[in-house]
C-alpha cells in the first residue's frame, strides 16, 4: 500500500510542475524544496500529498506563478512584505530571508506577510536562521477551522508556530505546532483508520463535544490546545489568536474567519478586510545577546539535561522538540519517501497531466 | 472570611514595607504597583498573597534591595539586562523600559533578564508597551514544577507568556498564560476547597495521572498545557521550553531544574548554570508595520468579530483574552480588594512588623 519514493524524484517533479504553471526557475526550485522538506521530517500531511491541492488554487487563479514579492513598509528591524498571492512555499523563504539580514544589521528581524498563501511546513521557514546562529520564528494564519473557548463558530486555522533554536554539538531544538489540540492530519489519520477521535480534539456543529472524526465535515470545529475550558482551551484560543493578530492584522492580510481557504472550491470569505493569507516572521542573531558560544555549551546542556530527565517507563525517553522529526529526516534521505497509495496515485495523475515521466 | 481593601492603602503598605527592607524611594513605588496590579486584575496568587514570601527571600539575603540594574551587552534592537539580584518587581520594568526605547529606535526592542527574581504577573509588564502604540510581550521563567512528557521529574517551571496588542475604541487585547494546564494557584484554590482536580493537570511523583489536588507535595508535578501526549502535551512542553530558552539560556540566566524556587526555605539546586531566574521582553512598534490607524481599525474588527462568535451557550459569550481581568480591574479599582482571611492576617503581622499602621 506504501510505495517509497527518492526525495530527489520528488523534488523534480514538484519544481517541473511549479515550472509548468509559469513559476520562474528559481521560484521554482525554493517551492520544490519547502514542500519536500515536509515529507523529509514526516509531516506527511504538508509535503507532496498537497500538490493537487496547489494546482487547484492555480487553476483557480487563487495562485500567481509570477509574482512581484516585495517590501511595502520597513524599518530597520521590521518589513511587511506583499507575497502578491504568490506560492507561500516561496513568499515565506524570501520574507524569511529579509528578517535574517535585518537581524544582521540590528540584532533581530521581524517580518509580517500579506497576500500570500499556504506555506508549507513552518519549521523550513524558522530553520533558515539556524546556519546563521540566529533562532528563527516561523508562524502562519489559517482558513478558519478552529472555534474558540464557548463558541460553535469556526473563527481560527490551526495556527502554528515554530521557534528554532541552534545548540553546539547537540542537534537544534525545533518547535513546530499547531495551536489546536491535534492538527487537522492526525484526524485525517483516524478517518482512515474509521477510529475514534479522543476527547477534546473535536465538537459537534451544535459545541457538543465528539469523538467523531467526521464531525469536521457536518460543520464540527477542532479545538484550541487544551480541549475544554477545565484543560485550559482558552489558552490555546489566546495562542491562536496571537499567531492571527501577528500574521494577518499586523501586515493586512485577512484574519480569523475571513482567510482563504486552502481547498480551491471552497468560496472565499465575503467581506474579507485583507489580502491573502498572512504569516510572520523572526530572527534573533544570538551574539545580539551574549556570546555564541557561551550560548550554545548552555544550550548543549539544556537539552542534554531534558534528555536525561528520568522518563516514567524506561522504554520511552523524554524528547526534544524537533528531535522526532530530524530522525525521521535522516532516515528518509536514505531510505526514501514513503507514499500512501492514495497520495502516489494523485502524483502520478500530477505528473502525467504536466509531462512528467515519473 | 473576606476583607475588602482599597487598593491604594496595599499600595502604601507594599512601597512602605519595600522602603523598610531598604529599597530606594523609586523601586519601592513601581514594586508595589506590580504587585498590587495583580491584585486588581483578579490574578489574587501573583498580589500581596505573595508579599511575605519575598521578604522571606530578602531575609535569607536572596534579594538586593538596592541593586545596580544595568544593560551588559546590546545592539540597536537588543539587550541583556543583569537585575543585580534585585526584586523582579522593579526589573522587569526596567527592561521592559528599554525593550520601548529600542522600538521607538528601530522598530522593535527585544531584553533578555539574568540575574532576577519573581516578576509578579507578566501582564503589567508587556501593557507597559500599549500606550505606546507598540505590542508588549513579556515571559519568564520560574522554579520546576512542571514535568514534561513522558518524564516523571520536575523540569520546567510554569513559564508563562503574555502578548499585549493595543486596539482603537476596543479595549485592548490582552493573552497572559501559564504553559501548564492550569496555574498552581488554581490548584490551591482546589486544596483549600477539598475538592480534586480535573484530569490533565497533575501527576503523582511516579507519573501517574491523579485527581489528587495535593499531589505536587508529595512528589507529583504540574502537567504542561494539552495534559497528556494525545492531547498535545508535548506542544505545552514545547511552549514552557521556549519561554525558559529565550529567559534562561539567552541571557545567561538558570534554566530547568536550576531556577532558584520561589519559597525561601527550599534550598538552591546545585550547580546552577546561570544566575538568578530569567525574563524576556520585548516591543513591537504597530507604525514599524502598518499605519497606525488602519491597525487599530482592523483590531477593533477583530476584537468585534470573535466576540461576535457564535455561542455555544447564549448566556456564556465568547471573551477575548484580557477581557475578564479588565472588568475585574474596573470592579477592584471602586469596590477594593477582596482579601481572603489567611492572606488579610498575614499582611497584618507584616505590617506591624514594619510598624505600618494597615
Amino acid at each position: 500500500m506504501v510505495k517509497l519514493i527518492d526525495h530527489r524524484i520528488l523534488l523534480d517533479l514538484v519544481e517541473h510542475i511549479f515550472l509548468k504553471i509559469g513559476c520562474p526557475q528559481s521560484q521554482a526550485k525554493i517551492g520544490a524544496n519547502t514542500l519536500v522538506s515536509a515529507d523529509l521530517r514526516g509531516v506527511d500531511s504538508h509535503g507532496v500529498a498537497r500538490l493537487s491541492g496547489y494546482i487547484r488554487l492555480w487553476e483557480a487563479n487563487r495562485i500567481n506563478p509570477t509574482p512581484s514579492i516585495c517590501v511595502v513598509h520597513e524599518t530597520p528591524s521590521t518589513a511587511v512584505v506583499d507575497g502578491d498571492a504568490g506560492l507561500g512555499l516561496v513568499v515565506a523563504p524570501f520574507a524569511m530571508d529579509i528578517a535574517i539580514k535585518k537581524a544582521e544589521s540590528v540584532g533581530t528581524g521581524w517580518v509580517s506577510v500579506k497576500n500570500s498563501n499556504h506555506f508549507g511546513i513552518a519549521a523550513c521557514h524558522a530553520m533558515r536562521a539556524l546556519d546563521k546562529d540566529m533562532i528563527g520564528i516561523a508562524m502562519t494564519n489559517a482558513s478558519a477551522l478552529v472555534a474558540p473557548t464557548f463558541s460553535k463558530e469556526r473563527m481560527l486555522g490551526t495556527n502554528p508556530i515554530c521557534v528554532a533554536v541552534p545548540a553546539g554539538n547537540e542537534a537544534p531544538f525545533v518547535a513546530d505546532l499547531a495551536t489546536t489540540t491535534a492538527a487537522n492530519g492526525k484526524l485525517e489519520i483516524l478517518q482512515r483508520k474509521g477510529t475514534d477521535a479522543p476527547n477534546g480534539w473535536i465538537q459537534d456543529f451544535d459545541g457538543t463535544a465528539t469523538n467523531n472524526p467526521h464531525a469536521l465535515k457536518d460543520g464540527g470545529a477542532l479545538l484550541p490546545l487544551g480541549g475544554d475550558r477545565d484543560h485550559g482551551s482558552h489558552k490555546g484560543y489566546a495562542l491562536g489568536s496571537i499567531v492571527d493578530i501577528f500574521s494577518g492584522v499586523l501586515s493586512g492580510a485577512n484574519f480569523g474567519p475571513w482567510v482563504p481557504p486552502f481547498p480551491a472550491y471552497v468560496p472565499m470569505p465575503e467581506n474579507q478586510p485583507g489580502q491573502g493569507i498572512g504569516h510572520f516572521f523572526g530572527a534573533m542573531r544570538i551574539d545580539a545577546f551574549r556570546d555564541g558560544k557561551e550560548f550554545k555549551r548552555d544550550m548543549d546542556l539544556w537539552i542534554r539535561r531534558f534528555k536525561d530527565a528520568e522518563p516514567i517507563n524506561t522504554d520511552q525517553p523524554v524528547l526534544i522538540p524537533g528531535e522526532p522529526e530530524r530522525l525521521m529526516h535522516e532516515i528518509r534521505i536514505k531510505e526514501g519517501i514513503p507514499l500512501l497509495s492514495a497520495v502516489y496515485d494523485d502524483i502520478k495523475l500530477i505528473a502525467e497531466k504536466f509531462n512528467f515521466k515519473f
